[in-house]
């Protein structure tokens, strides 16, 4: 099992420590390289996303990611910016099916924005299409407006473009997940607006056919902005594209009020998959040794189960955790009256323990 | 002073009555003319904006608009669906400024789904740029897929764009609005990502130049998302674009748990404006006498501070409202334990008593 290990930025590296630390705590024969990514890749080798990064993560079963990104990266020109790397992985691994859960642990639910019995128990599905929409489509730039009221200005223009078999294999992906839930499917789009979005929903409702068993509804992105705040529990899976699923994954996370507990995932077509915590890479806390792992180490379990083959392990990892927040043991992000506060290391520790 | 009257779908027939009664009390030269829009012109002329309605809007000082939308025209082609007059209107009227209060009445704090603290005195005011980007970008439609890894697969495409001078108009209103308030703009972009944002970001960041009074951030539009939920209060006025603002104005109008208390107004460049509640046409309360007519009132008083030059009317409208929810009246949406429930014809007799 190669597992390429690609720390990043910020707090990255001190979560990655912490979930690598609870692999090798389970026992199984990993075989973990490392390489550099984002900003650091970009001081070392002059690019976020170095070819022998690439390769690595391209022939290992999994990559195990931390987080990319600094302001003192801002100036630099877009190509050279660490979030560069991401993307350059999504596109070149073909990881088009994201999954972001965003679930409200019992022990924290009064760190949520929302009222408790609002968060109480929430636990959702975001599947984010992840290589295509508007984020990957062609052409885009700056030109001069070649028409409409403004022709002649100076103008920046980018391509949203979904074709069909793209949607339908994460509307695939999406059904079959709702069968290991709740059975329902909720399909993000703006179909009264976008033509793209009329296809979405027209392909996704096609795909439901094969699935008469999980209940379909659709949503516009908007509504769906809106509901996440007023009924967040009446979700089971949402499934949309790539601009709107990276709107819509954030809110939700932020929901939960512990974003620092939420893992994600990211699959091509072979299972292969790239794992890293939902939230981001915090240079202002980068170093201090207070950052969460919690969202990294549920990631490596993720990893276990969707691209290992190793349940039964991704199953003790979350155990653990669930035993360390019973314990009462809190980073600062998630810290309530009446728990210890702990750092990285100290919460990395407390799970393999737990193991 | 000549008002278009709009009323629309769903409630907008029992909501836009009250904002007239309300209006007519004032004892103003109001000139009122009805016309049909949405659902219910199409089903009385064959189309959601008929020529007569859109003429009538445009000789307007004013327009006062109900809400359109329901399922049972959720099957017919797009072009004649409801939604398509109010974005026919916003475009042949160039509407491109649309404002979005987001505020937590004292007396509504516990409507909200967030905790009391983190909403109490929230206001928040959302400038939407309403006539560009994504929302009537050509071109758009379906096609084989001309290139790409789904080369001569069906597709469908939109186009995002912006131009130099739709970006700085819009920043100009914003940052003017700033200057009414709390000198605080928060751009919000996914520069990270698209060449339309980046391009968005670096005009808003030169038309900065001529505010050195008001205080300008960048956000990325999925950090808003989460910010708006984690801290709703440290923001003043946030812009953005069409399809960005679309999302983030329903977000936020929810967070305040009182979207039915909203108003909106959309702006062209002679100060013509399309006054509207917040929330749409609730097809499932129609009819019932129940609807909240708050948000379209307080959109007579936008109307009257923003187009008609009745900034004293304005007031003493908003004044009104603020007095009868001091008496404890409340529309069902709004209810709290301890008020009085009262229906829509109530609630506007109510306001009009208190004027
Ligand atoms: C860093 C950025 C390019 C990325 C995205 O927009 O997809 C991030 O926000 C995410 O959600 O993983
Ligand atoms: C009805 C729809 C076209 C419209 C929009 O997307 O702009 C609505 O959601 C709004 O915000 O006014």
């Amino acid at each position: 099992m190669k597992i390429a290990v690609l720390p990043g930025d910020g707090i990255g590296t001190e979560i990655v420590a912490q979930a690598l630390s609870v692999l090798q705590a389970l026992g199984l024969p990993f075989e973990f390289e490392h390489a550099a990514v984002g900003g650091a890749a970009y001081e070392a080798h002059g690019h976020p996303l170095p070819e022998a990064t690439l390769k690595l993560a391209q022939q290992a079963d999994a990559v195990l990611f931390g987080a990319v990104g600094d302001w003192k990266y801002d100036r630099l020109e877009r190509h050279l910016r660490p979030e560069q790397a991401i993307l350059g992985l999504r596109k070149h691994l073909g990881l088009f099916a994201n999954f972001r859960p965003a679930i409200c642990y019992p022990q924290l639910v009064d760190s949520s924005s929302l009222k408790p019995e609002l968060v109480a128990g929430l636990d959702i599905l975001i599947i984010r299409e992840l290589t295509g929409d508007i984020y990957f489509g062609q052409p885009r730039g700056r030109r001069s407006a070649p028409d409409g009221p403004f022709a002649g200005s100076e103008e920046a223009f980018d391509t949203m473009r979904y074709s069909r078999p793209e949607i339908e294999r994460i509307a695939h992906v999406a059904f079959k997940a709702a069968r290991q839930r709740n059975n329902k499917v909720t399909s993000v789009d703006k179909a009264n607006v976008l033509e793209t979005f009329q296809f979405w929903k027209d392909v996704v409702s096609a795909v439901h056919a094969q699935y008469p068993d999980v209940a379909l509804e659709h949503m516009y992105v908007d509504n769906a902005a809106m509901q996440l705040v007023k009924r967040p529990k009446a979700f089971d899976v949402i499934v949309t594209g790539n601009m709107f699923g990276d709107i819509l994954s954030d809110e939700a996370s932020m929901l939960t009020g512990s974003i620092g507990m939420l893992p994600s995932a990211s699959l091509n077509e072979h299972g292969q998959g790239l794992y890293e915590p939902s939230h981001g890479s915090a240079p202002d806390i980068a170093g201090q040794g207070v950052a969460n792992p919690l969202a990294t180490i549920l990631s490596a379990a993720m990893m276990l189960r969707f691209s290992l083959g190793q349940p039964e392990a991704a199953a003790r990892i979350e155990a653990a955790v669930k035993t360390v927040l019973e314990q009462g043991l809190r980073t600062p992000d998630i810290m309530a009256p009446g728990c210890t506060r702990v750092g990285t290391a100290q919460m990395g520790a407390a799970v393999r323990a737990a193991l």
